[in-house]
Parts: C-alpha cells; structure tokens; sequence
C-alpha cells in the first residue's frame, strides 16, 4: 500500500482503483419511509442502488450464507441463478427483508418495476438487502424511487464503482473497493459489511464485475471455492449472517487468454475485500492474522484459526496491546480437546509478531520479550491514540505449527474493544 | 432465594449453607513471592487453602477439563485419582502452573512438605491451582507456608466451608457455596471461577465434600456425568481453562439409604454451584438461561444452547437490554447451517420471557411487546443501575423449540458488557 496521510489521500487510493470494467454502470437514489414495526411513527432514510449490465449476461454466479434463516432476497437470487440472463441487481440497506412471510414477494414487485423501466424481463434482476431483521420492506416507497435508480444507472458516465461502494456502506467506517487489471481486461469489486457488527444489521454483500470473456461455468466452479478460502476465512464476530451474498458478473467484453491469471486475480481481489471487512469493522481495533501450519486437513486449520481468533479471551487481550500468550495456548487446547483432535501439545509451536513465544510444551518468553510484543501490539493498533486508520494495513501475526500433518489456512479476525460493546449494546441508551 | 437486602444477608444465607460434613475441616496461609517471569521484581501476594479429611478415605473422584494444555496440577490429580486413599487437597491462586516443564513435580515437591506435616503418605493428597498460565510456583515460598495450612486444618472447629469458598476467589465477586441436606447426612460444595473472565486467570475449581456413605465406585459412576449436566452447560466466555477440575469426596461417617436421593442433592448442588459460577463472572450484566427443547438429541439441544448463549450479538444485545430477536433467530439458523443439522425455519418457535417472539417461520413482534420485553430485561438485570447483584437470582429466559425431535436441554450463559472488556483488555493500563 503506497504511504496514506490522511483520509482524503484514502479516498484517492479508492478512486483510482475504481474502474468499472467495460459494460458496467451503476445508479442511486434515496427514499424516506416509516417503518410499520417501530410504531413510535419516526422517519428513516434508505439508500437504493443498482448495479447494471449495460447488456444482458449469460456469464454469472453466486454464492449465499448458509444461515438456515435466510433473507428472501438469499432465497430470490438462488431461484434467479438458474435463469439464462442476468441483467443487475437493486440494492438496499435499512430493511434486510428476513423472516417476512412476503418477503420473496415484496422483492419481487420492487424488481417488477425497475424491470419495466429498463425494458427487460423481471427475471434477469436480483436483489441484495441489509438491515433490520423482521421488518417489512416499504414496497411502495421504494416502486416510487426505483424508477430513478434505474434512469441514473443508464445514464451512468462515471465508469468508476467508488460510488457504489459509498453508497452500500451501513455503518462502515470506509467504502470496500479493490480491483486488478489482468490480460488487457480488469476485476473491480465492491463489498458492504461490518461483520454483522452494526445493531440490528448484519450482512457481507459482495459484487465483483469483469469484463473478461470468461464462462458461465467456469466462474460458477471458481466462485464457491474462493469465496470459501477469503470471505469464509474472516470472523469479526463469529455470526454469519441470514443475508451474506458474493454476487459476480462478467459483460464479456474483452477475451481472456489465460483462465488461471483470471483465476488468481480474482483470489487476491476477494482475499483484499475480505481483509478491509474485517479492518472495517467498528470497534475493530487490530486486525489478527492467525496463519496455521501442521494441521492433519484445511478444515482443522481454518477451524483451529477460527477458535483463536473467535477467542473472547484472546481478543480482548489483543485489545489491549497485552501478548498473553497463555490464552493463545488455552484456545487452541480447548478447541482440539473438545474437538476430537488429537493434538500433543509438546508438538505444537507458536509465534507472536515473528517471535517464538511456545515451544517443546513449555513458554519462550522473558520480561524483554513480552516488552518488544507489547510494543508490537501498539504499533499493529488501529486506535486513534496509536496510529488510527487508515494510516496503515498492518495485521497482529500469529504463527501456529500445529505439528500434525502438512495443511495450512490463513484466518483473519478482529479484536474486541469497547467500541463493540458500545455499538452491539447501547445503541438504544 | 430469600429476600436478600444486602450484601451482609447474602453473607449470613451462605453462612447458613456452609455447614461441613462429618470428617472435613480446612486451613488457610498467605504467603509473599516475586514472580520470576514479570522480571520487574513486584512482591504478589498467594493463597493457600486446604480442604482436608480427619481420616483418609477411599471414596473420592474427580473429573477435568479437556484443554489440551492442561495445567499441571490437572496432570497429578488424573494420576493420583488411581490411589487407594485420598486425605485432602491444597489449593492456590496467583499461579495456574501450566505449560511449565517442571510443573508436576513442582506440585509434587509442595504437597510432599504438607503430607509430612500430615504424617500422610504424600500420594494421598491432591494440588489444585489457579492464576498465571505460564509462571513457576514459587516452590519454595508454598513449602515455608504450607506447614501452617495443614496445623490449621487439623485445628479447624469452624465447621464451616465459608472461608474456604472465600479463599479460593480470585477475581469472583462473591463465594460460591452450595448445600443439601440429605438421608441424614449432608453434600456441601464450594467453587472458584469467573468463568476464564480474569485477566491471566482461568480456571473453574469446584470441591465437593459429604459425610454419605456411597462407594468409590458410585460416586465416580455419576459425577462426570453430573458435571456434564450443570458444570459443562454453562459458558461464560466460551473459553475452557486449562486448569478446570471438580473433585468430590466422601468421608463415608453416616449411613446413606437411597443413592437416587444422594445423586438428585449432588445434581442440585453442582447446578445451583454452576447458576453461581455465570451469575458472579465479573461482567455479567444478565444471566441468560435457555431452554432447548425438540432437538434431535441431547447433543444437538445443548449446542444449540451454546451456540445463542456465545453469540457475541445475542450477548450485547441482552447486556443492551435489548429484545433484538432478530439476533436469535440469525444466530440459531447459523450454527445449523454451518454444522449440518437439518432445521426448518418455520418449525421453530422461540419465546423470551414466556412470551411468542417468533413462530411460522415469522416474528410476532409489535411495539407493546418491544416495550414489555425491554423492560422484562431491565427487570433482569443485575447492573447497579436496575437491581443490583445480590438482590435477586432472576434470568432472562429464552425457549427455543427446535420442532425437530424430542430432545431438551438448558444452557446458562452471560451477556458480554464494558465491564468484561475492561477486565479483560485493559488490566495494564
């Protein structure tokens, strides 16, 4: 990352990484509505934005949360992959449309208007929510807004996603946006997500465009499995929410000579997003690392990682710059021992910040140590009164040899701070 | 519970339950050491408790964590669980002694110095620690104390178990100390543990004595699997210390005619031990107790349980006081999605405080009910500003129907407040 000084230098950075690929657009508009659950009669304000094909694609792909409650619109776009045409997707924050007898109705009829607008069969759209679990989208309010959506969508001239990525943000702290130019054609993707952080909401939405001439099929086989190696591989909070999406499109517009550069390029693009989530997060005060080696399967890696970096316990004394390693040692020895792994903790080795802290069963640490980790952590801290975002990307490492076998995963997690607490319990008082 | 003004009459009800058995006594010494590892040459201060039986017995079992770095006094106990005799056990703070290559012997040196005092073969007593992961014993120091602590036990005519409930805290707000009395004869139990809440500490410590004469074999036959029905269905943090353990004994002075009896006092006593253990984790705002019920299997119902009770969203939402159903229904559809278990939406039914909060697969939500469940939260609360601890032992109750089977569980967690970051992240500062 070139040198940031100030928020403003950030915003640049964003812009000239913003590109839209060829044959994309995007459009915006914002609607006020009172929402029918909250009975007190106040007002809200709700972003609608589109995200628009400026010719319909055969050349799309999804991948959705696993959460047995799903959003309707989780249960519109998994009907609406089996179409043959995809032409965009509406976008709203406010409302996540979940656990709603009407839901996949109520998305249905917004999606029914923008398509009459734009001329096209309502099938060829998808919608993508984030809010309020359990209330009811305003149907109407947003049929009367969606019309403008669509016109600025068409009439889009920026050819940068920058806006989009503004305007899908909830509670982010900074819009999510990383792209990659590879074999004359380019990947621009934007995400939203605080890691279910925000009271009430939730949600990781992702949508990636390219105008690489790549196949339907091919990027359904890519897509579930590097979603699963970057966005399933972040844990801000542990929940995944009733409404995560990675939505991808390609206009086609440019050939694709090598299907494997494609291919990594759009790993880095994902695995950059799925960082700047967790960076993002409010409250997030270190960005954790956790890179596990020796495991007997990826899946005890990733899980191993996980437990870590899930640790309340660990988090909270990352949060306050403290290398405790006796937790990092009790986390992992928890999770293999109520997990069935059979770890032996004489094999197992870690370190912190580069440095060996626990080895042959037994502490490698000494007053000057834990003084240099101290000082590590400091220097890895995102608050204010060290050097606060977005200063800089810099992750508290965690190396984990697990001794076991020949597996390995990288997982990426937050701390936990105050000001998670201060957003998740008090956001009433 | 009766009415509890005070914490002086909390003090006086303890007192009232702390009567020992037959057979037991305890003893106390404090002692000064300079923990090698901070290397700042700080003088902490340790306590050191005994529990003892007047004549060895041969009736005593125990169970322990599953952490796979588990402290050595975890290490001595398994083995010396295969003794015939067992006299007592010698309990400190301050130091866990985990992940230290002569933690074993370490304990082994301190209850050879407190068995000669005893005139005891040393294999007849137990070690049990709480503190630092990572420091030494300071060996020398417990060898030139313990000595003390075995004259005082032996002279103990207090026959009560309030002060050793009381040594044994570390960070815990109150002692913990449960009893019934039963057939004639009695089961008194004390427990230490914040639930892995303190800082560096860890560690659940529970210690049961009764003067019932049940066999060996009868009272290990049940305790594991009393302590996996009270002990292990509960979830502080989520964190499993490595030092955790529960070890009972029986002095065999009276007669005991129904063993059904004795294990439904012992089942009380561990679960009301266990109600304490989350009500007294510093931090907790709220006890939350869930109630499973239609699971597949017990397995199934107590990770469901879990699954709610660790959920950092549910936790901030209840330390919120904050009827965030939303929240609930995300984080059960996640934990069932993620691991495989079949759950239809729209069987599920959940209540808070008795009341329909989501059924058909939609909320029955409206503003009367917000109002009424945000104040059934208050009304909870142990926080200072509503009722303060140790006014009353209410919980927020939430039941959960899986509509899947037949099978019922509860789970009793804690929700996640300032006051447990601020414990746990913010100790050196």
């Amino acid at each position: 990352m070139q040198e940031i000084k100030s928020a403003t230098d950030y915003r640049l950075l964003l812009e000239s990484r913003g590109a839209l690929p060829e044959g994309f657009s995007t459009g915006f508009n914002r609607l006020k509505f009172v929402p029918a659950e909250l009975g007190n009669g106040r007002q809200m304000e709700m972003n609608l934005s589109m995200l628009l094909l400026n010719e319909a694609t055969d050349c799309f792909a999804g991948t959705f949360t696993r959460n047995l409650f799903p959003g309707a619109p989780v249960l519109l776009c998994r009907k609406r992959l089996e179409n043959d045409k995809f032409r965009g997707i509406i976008i709203n924050n406010k409302v996540a449309n979940v656990c709603i007898k009407t839901g996949v109705e109520d998305s249905e009829r917004v999606l029914a208007a923008a398509a009459e607008k734009l001329g096209c069969p309502p099938s060829q759209l998808m919608a993508s929510s984030t809010g309020v679990i359990g209330w009811h989208l305003p149907v109407a309010e947003m049929i009367g807004a969606v019309g403008d959506v669509v016109e600025n969508a068409e009439k889009d001239r920026s050819g940068n996603a920058y806006s989009l990525a503004e305007r899908i943000m909830t509670t982010d702290s900074f819009p999510k946006l990383r792209s990659r130019e590879v074999e004359g054609g380019r990947i621009t993707a934007v995400a939203k997500g605080a890691g279910m952080i925000e009271p009430n909401m939730a949600t990781m939405l992702c949508f990636v465009m390219t105008d690489l001439d790549i196949s339907r099929e091919y990027l359904r086989e890519i897509l579930p499995g590097i979603a699963s190696e970057t966005f399933n591989r972040i844990s801000v909070d542990s929940d995944q929410s009733t409404s995560d999406m990675v939505i991808a499109a390609s206009s086609r517009k440019k050939p694709c000579g090598n299907k494997d550069a494609f291919k990594q390029a759009l790993y880095e693009v994902c695995s950059e997003l799925a960082e700047d989530i967790v960076r993002n997060g409010e409250g997030t005060g270190h960005v954790i690392k956790v890179n596990v080696s020796g495991a007997a399967s990826v899946e005890e890696a990733c899980a191993i990682g996980k437990a870590l970096v899930n640790s309340p316990l660990v988090k909270t004394a990352i949060a306050g710059n403290d290398p405790n390693v006796g937790r990092f040692a009790s986390s992992i020895g928890d999770y293999c021992g109520n997990n069935g792994i059979p770890l032996q903790s004489d094999k197992v080795e870690i370190k912190l910040g580069g440095e060996l802290i626990l080895s042959d069963g037994g502490f490698r640490m000494d007053p000057e140590k834990e003084s240099r980790l101290a000082a590590y952590m400091k220097e890895t801290s995102m608050l204010p009164e060290h050097k606060g975002w977005p200063m800089h990307e810099k992750t508290v490492d965690i190396d984990i040899n697990i001794g076991m076998g020949n597996s390995v995963s990288t997982i990426i997690g937050s701390d936990l701070t105050h000001e998670y607490v201060r957003e998740n319990a008090d956001y009433r008082t």
